[in-house]
């Protein structure tokens, strides 16, 4: 079935008035896009970016160059329209909801904000785990239901979390045994000792304990908009959805969700290859190719934004664009 | 005065509420945005494609696996709406014309085509120029005033034209010196024989003629598509608009326009890294970074088009994003 689509797929895109493969990558795209919504006339109309916003424990080690009440006044600024991803959102036409997954504090109480919160920010997996079973559990269920409500035909997932690349970098080694020397890099901007600070906490950390399994180390290591971002790829892919991977925290996630879930994987488009410098082993691991390289390293899911007018215009070119027959045009000799 | 702007841009962009340089390419593109609109907040609201297309004498040396009929049926193709740069344009919302620079045959004579017929096509530059030095001058005329008209904030340019790499390789090889063996490609998508036969009928070509200065190049190995676009290009920079590049054969026109006004190349993006072999050393001779690599080679403008809601998004990024005090965000330590 899968097979017979996909055999489909390429033969409306060869028949298409231009040299055969010449449209290259978004090629490769639009079959995926087909295969994600099962139909030779895939829409990809309507985007959505979520942002999970939530506190890291592990912050308290210095292991960023915020400090972490900036989680709690990005949020707002999410809300009041004014950071990098909603101005993207409405510069390529996507919606945007922000949730709270788990911000130090109090509950925000404001109009707009999803509450989803699983704790006032994670522990310190420095010495314990991050978050117990439980929540983890509660957070990839949260998270699910988000990616499945709605109607969207692609969603975006950004991030924000002071020292959420710490979680991400540790997540990542307990998933793919990828050195923290690699995994481990500047996040916001961390000078050369504050990186090898960053380091060393992670290392201790991870020493803490053996191999896990994908669940186990998203609940020492993740963060709770981790988590909830994972569910929500799952979520999504489960409901047909594109589902448009941001950057290094993001693709932590994803890899979470694969481990978790392995069919999310085919819903999966990955939007660029951030400046971090964990993020290329982590794509590895997925196999996955960027579609952008923007030396972008903001998260929010500001990447993913600004890869979703290829995958639109991919889809177009599938369901809008004459054959050789159609237009009178004669084909290669 | 452009040195004091260009510090204000850039300080405008450190107060935004992200990391300093988390937003990487999209920065540098909205410094050159706003440098080219003479302004900090510069507008970026509308594009617009003009496909230049035109036939080439070459294509009678068996350089190109299409017939040459193929450029007039594309050009009905680009006014019927079925191409895929009509797809891509109305996908990212940039308007679209098509001008008939010199088509083989007889005029079009149909609504909706701009006629700046140059001649019926030009001469095979094997054995003599391309086109008289009035035919050139004419073109680039003609390309300057279509630059220059109307209201849009940025324009890209995109090609038609049967046997155009050939041509696009001889004027590039003249311009640069880079060798023939470097910048003849497949096109369309010749195959091995086709390649060494089409590079064969270049060397020949190119050895028919010593140096030559710029606008003579242009004469001798390029087309009127080629030479008009061109002059689109210095007409649309002198008017202050954001000049997309496209791929191999708009580069060889950018790098035309460069060479007879260098004041054009301030105002150009360049949109995309083609699968064109000889795209790369064009590049370089530019000293240009493309934003995308997606592995295209079709032309029409598509990968310039593709472009574009990036760089509406790095301006937009500019004038509506907040920065750490007007959204009360906490900065680095």
């Amino acid at each position: 079935m899968t097979e017979t689509l996909a055999t489909e797929l390429q033969r409306r895109i060869d028949l298409k008035t231009k040299p055969p493969g010449s449209l290259g990558r978004i090629e490769a795209l639009a079959c995926q896009i087909g295969l994600v919504q099962g139909t030779t006339m895939p829409r990809m109309d309507r985007c959505q970016l979520t942002i999970f916003a939530a506190d890291h424990g592990i912050a308290a080690e210095g292991v960023s160059l915020f400090p972490q009440e900036v989680t709690r006044q990005m949020v707002l600024n999410f809300l009041a329209g004014g950071a990098a991803a909603n101005v993207f959102a409405r510069s390529v036409g996507a919606d945007l909801r922000v949730v709270d997954a788990g911000v130090m504090g109090e509950p925000f109480g404001v109009e707009g904000l999803i509450e989803r919160r699983i704790g006032a920010g994670t522990a310190s997996f420095l010495t314990g785990p991050a978050m117990s079973a439980e929540q983890c559990a509660a957070a990839l269920e949260a998270g699910r239901a988000l990616g499945a409500d709605g109607d969207w035909d692609a969603v975006a997932y950004g991030e924000m979390g002071i020292a959420n690349t710490a979680a991400a970098a540790a997540l990542g080694h307990k998933l793919t045994g990828v050195g923290l020397d690699v995994l481990t890099g500047r996040g916001t901007g961390l000078d050369d000792p504050g990186l090898a600070q960053k380091r060393a906490v992670l290392e201790r950390a991870a020493a803490r304990t053996g191999a896990l399994a994908p669940q186990e180390a998203l609940a020492e290591y993740g963060g709770f908009e981790i988590a909830m971002m994972a569910g929500a790829m799952i979520g999504a892919a489960e409901a047909g959805r594109v589902v448009i991977v941001d950057g290094f925290i993001a693709t932590s996630a994803a890899l979470a969700a694969v481990r978790i879930a392995p069919a999310t994987r085919a819903a999966m488009v990955f939007a660029h290859r951030s400046e971090e410098q964990g993020h290329g082993a982590l794509l590895d691991a997925l196999d996955a190719a960027p579609l952008l390289s923007l030396n972008l390293r903001l998260g929010e899911g500001t990447g993913a934004l600004l890869a979703w007018p290829l995958i639109k215009a991919a889809a177009a070119m599938l369901t809008e664009m004459a054959s050789f027959a159609d237009a009178g045009v004669t084909g290669p000799a």
